[in-house]
């Protein structure tokens, strides 16, 4: 069976929210209400984590204030050119740790991993909200450390995150407004493989 | 506004999917229709990731055949005590590079977030579906590269995901009996921060 929405096939059944879900750059710019920022960070608080170790951290700011700005100026100016639109700007952080009490810190294997967990949940929390969230891995890293005061022993900064309420392409300019429409994937078959990997 | 479901209260106002999504260990052991499966790699499938690189990759084995005997093996003894009650067991793997046509591959500095996000959208498919995934760091890493045939320079195995169909506690044995309820989180106050990164 397939289901289609937001001009995407899905070839199994699948909710359509994953169909629907997507990573806009046109924003509406306007303010974001607190409540509605804490329940993104909400449904990222529930993903499954090894251990449940929950090693993820964000840092985020609210578009006209002086931290927006700073946070700003780390992103790489192909995505500060359209991140201008949007209402949050956040970076996603993970705990190259394990910490447990009483304990020596250990080295956590999945801390990258877990955390992208709590990504896609923020991430599907914000469009059921009818808002959405767009990754972004175009910032300069050093900076991210230094701007956001994230010690890079033992904290690594993951990703950027621009968080908006849609609004119509019209207001991008180019390349930006030829590129707003949701992209497609690799088939099943392509990343899954019965009892061995290909590649 | 809190919401309470599957004995968890969130904080703020979240869809209750991110709240009924758990990570139990008593399976009935059924056989997982193919389609089924093939959904939760679909939604998967959909999970966003840097430069849409979908770097995720999934080797699974079904119940009762050989490939789950060599998979099952890579597991350590107290996964594979509850496992054996689940229909597919699966590894998740990152792609660390970046592969254009035409260029040559770039590492990823992605690769294990996307791939964590891919595993969110999975396991809250198999939710969905009525279905549980499970996802395990208990395994060893040395092995898994080996019998599923992973080279380990190029890509990077993430974790294993055991997948079920839920049912009552009774048929655990302990201790894992007694852990068989849905995890707390610490909240969102400790991970989200305004402005700056603290500790």
């Amino acid at each position: 069976m397939t289901v289609e929405a937001n001009g995407r096939t899905a070839d199994f059944d699948i909710d359509p929210m994953f169909l629907d879900r997507w990573s806009p750059r046109a924003f509406s710019g306007e303010a974001m209400p607190h409540e509605l920022l804490m329940s993104l960070f909400e449904a990222a608080r529930w993903a499954p984590s090894a251990f449940n170790g929950q090693p993820w951290r964000f840092v985020y700011a609210h578009a006209g204030t002086t931290d927006w700005d700073r946070l700003m100026e780390v992103l790489i100016p192909y995505n500060q050119a359209w991140v201008k639109h949007a209402s949050v700007l956040m970076f996603v952080i993970s705990d190259r740790f394990r910490r447990s009490e009483g304990r020596e810190p250990e080295p956590l294997y999945s801390h990258s991993f877990d955390t992208g967990a709590a990504w896609a949940c923020l991430a599907l929390q914000a469009h059921r909200a009818g808002w959405a969230a767009h990754g972004m891995s175009g910032f300069d890293l050093a900076r991210a450390h230094e701007v956001l005061g994230v010690p890079e022993a033992e904290y690594r900064v993951e990703a950027a995150i621009a968080v908006g309420r849609p609004v119509d392409a019209a207001i991008l300019d180019e390349p930006y407004r030829s590129r707003e429409k949701p992209s497609s994937r690799k088939p099943v078959s392509s990343f899954a493989f019965e009892g061995a990997f290909r590649v």
